[in-house]
């Protein structure tokens, strides 16, 4: 069945003072007045977000937000997937299409206001509890080891990693809704960050922010805004890295790629730009490893030659990505449509990828635990 | 598309020793063998799981089952909708078939071995954390208003309760899986019991169960043991009775029914037997009325008739119900499609409700805030 993102609406990611409810009538008002349509029009509701019971003391999120529909008594849920739980919603939708038509997607977080080791405690959440948490492997420490691992085997520097953090940083302020958008991230800025966990340093890793963002699916374009889905995949693999053979790859992530590209009949050389999870910044390396737009051990030479600038063969989160544009996780793979929208559609201002044909979003739970992909196409 | 459950596992329902890992598995596998299939065999997994991230520091439980299927990466998710999570995933997994078949889904949860008032708490996050849990309006309380105002308008007395608390506890000594199958309840416990909210005293009360419950769903019958989902239901309504005009009715599940009967093409006369989601006495009641087995007012007589016994007109929870069968929250839904199948099956042993051919399931989040109707239908 065709699908169409027919209205999208995004709040700034960034410490916000506000409260989920707030923060997912923001995005949602946006989304639907962009596709020109009110509640009542709606066939069904799905809500994404990690950490609202252990952050927040607030599950049954969908009907919290069905509450922000006085009368409108929708078909809804929550989707969890870790940081991938934004991309599962959308892809639900999709799928979901031949029984509810048009569905409101909305991921949502709140993560401002804990103190740093709660967050960290709870974000591991996405980690085994017996495998890595007890081990006080958490997620800095996990990306470290596939750093390292990437490192040893291909070559890569943490001048590399320096290379994509400058990069989203610019590009993030080019971004009105980033995390730092008002922020001028320099060479010194970087020199200047604390080792988080070796060799990741203060500016590989990404923020944690608040945020949301809602996307109306449809299998009717409503009109010459509406963005096609061309394809949707998602796989899960084992949580643990210590259950993994290979740490330089996420193999969810790799099969979730071909598997959208098969549906959406293009391989990786036809993706004109992509938005990938960028936690730290080694999961854009990997990322664009995995999703075929570089073979494995050669995305670094794109990132040296400035190829995954905006102005770039291949640019790479134009949107300033996790690490600059800010991570509010249930609300990051949503975010990350909002974006493709925006940009297949000619509307991103300042960071407009010229000539934007194809569209990718790369969205990955916990370790590389569940990867979700979305390829978009331009409006017709 | 047609939909038929093809295989069903479930754990015993109550204290267990064990985590959520092996519960899932040994529901899985039971499952599985039903189904006549394996792991490989599979087009997606549907984990449903309310309290994961409070309880036990494990979200993102999809990729924890991935690890028991290694090698097998699968498109997958949990899915939340507090106390209804096990019933939304069933629902998806119906809407899914044309993307996905068959679809596993397991319902799955831990609440043994935490202290009463953290258990309490965190069950309280499928009420509005501003709204109900700061006003200490948790479940028991919420359902206290509910049977307070249901007296008031019709006439239900507190003997009414103890009625469906008898009826359950007798039937779940019927049932090997039932948390209480070992408890004879008789009505000298029920006058011993405690207060817990006014009316409701400890009998009214379900207990919280470790357990976990898998279905197998399918768009193709396997043999002659696949039962038919004839329809599939779920509806949202705002999480707080403090935001309903109605306290004795759950909007959302009476439109959750009407939807699941048209689709099944029955009406309410055509149903044989009902599990509902009697997590106080008060909620079976409500729980007839809203599924049109009884008018507004009159399910009581019906309960003192012993219409509802198994060997009644209409039996409800043949099971035992929530209320002595057990609550494994994120796998109540599930289970309730375990009980309906067998049944169906005419594989229920000395609770067998005879010549069953229609049978609904009836799982509530929250106080109403989500509601999932299926109807099943005998083998062909």
């Amino acid at each position: 069945m065709p699908a169409f993102v027919i209205g999208v609406g995004k709040t700034r990611f960034g410490p916000s003072g506000h409260d989920i409810p707030y923060l997912a009538q923001e995005a949602m008002a946006e989304a639907l007045t962009d596709a020109g349509i009110g509640v009542a029009d709606l066939g069904a509701l799905i809500v994404a977000n990690f950490l609202g019971g252990p952050n927040e003391h607030q599950l049954h999120l969908n009907s919290v937000v069905a509450g922000l529909m006085p009368g409108v008594r929708l078909p809804s849920w929550r989707v969890e997937a870790a940081c991938a739980s934004g991309a599962a919603a959308i892809h639900q939708a999709v799928a979901l299409l031949g029984t509810y038509d048009p569905i409101l997607v909305i991921g949502v977080e709140r993560l401002s206001g804990l103190p740093g080791a709660v967050l960290t405690r709870n974000i591991g959440m996405a980690g085994d509890v017996v495998l890595d948490q007890a081990q006080g492997l958490n997620f800095p420490a996990s990306y470290a080891l596939v750093a390292q691992r990437h490192m040893q085997r291909y070559g890569t520097t943490t001048r590399d990693f320096e290379l994509v953090s400058l990069k989203n940083h610019a590009n993030a302020q080019l971004n009105p809704k980033a995390h730092f958008h008002l922020k001028r991230v320099t060479q010194a800025d970087i020199d200047a960050g604390a080792t988080v966990a070796s060799p990741l340093r203060l500016f590989d890793c990404c923020p944690v922010s608040d945020g949301a963002a809602a996307a109306v699916i449809s299998a009717t374009a409503s009109d010459g805004r509406s963005v096609p889905v061309l394809g949707s995949a998602i796989r899960s693999d084992a949580i643990s890295l210590s259950q993994r053979e290979d740490h330089t790859t996420f193999p969810a992530a790799r099969e979730a790629a071909e598997d959208a590209y098969r549906k959406a009949g293009i391989s990786s050389a036809d993706v004109s730009f992509a938005e990938v999870h960028d936690c730290f910044t080694i999961a854009e390396i990997v990322a664009m490893e995995d999703l075929g737009l570089a073979e494995p051990g050669y995305a670094t030479g794109m990132v040296r030659d400035g190829q995954t600038a905006i102005g770039g063969s291949v640019p790479i989160n134009p949107s300033g990505g996790l690490k600059a544009g800010g991570h509010a996780i249930g609300a990051t793979g949503v975010g990350q449509v909002y974006e493709a929208v925006t940009q297949l559609r000619g509307e991103a201002g300042q960071r407009q990828v010229a000539g934007a044909e194809i569209a990718v979003t790369h969205n990955v739970g916990g370790v590389g635990g569940t990867c979700a992909v979305h390829v978009l196409g331009r409006p017709s």
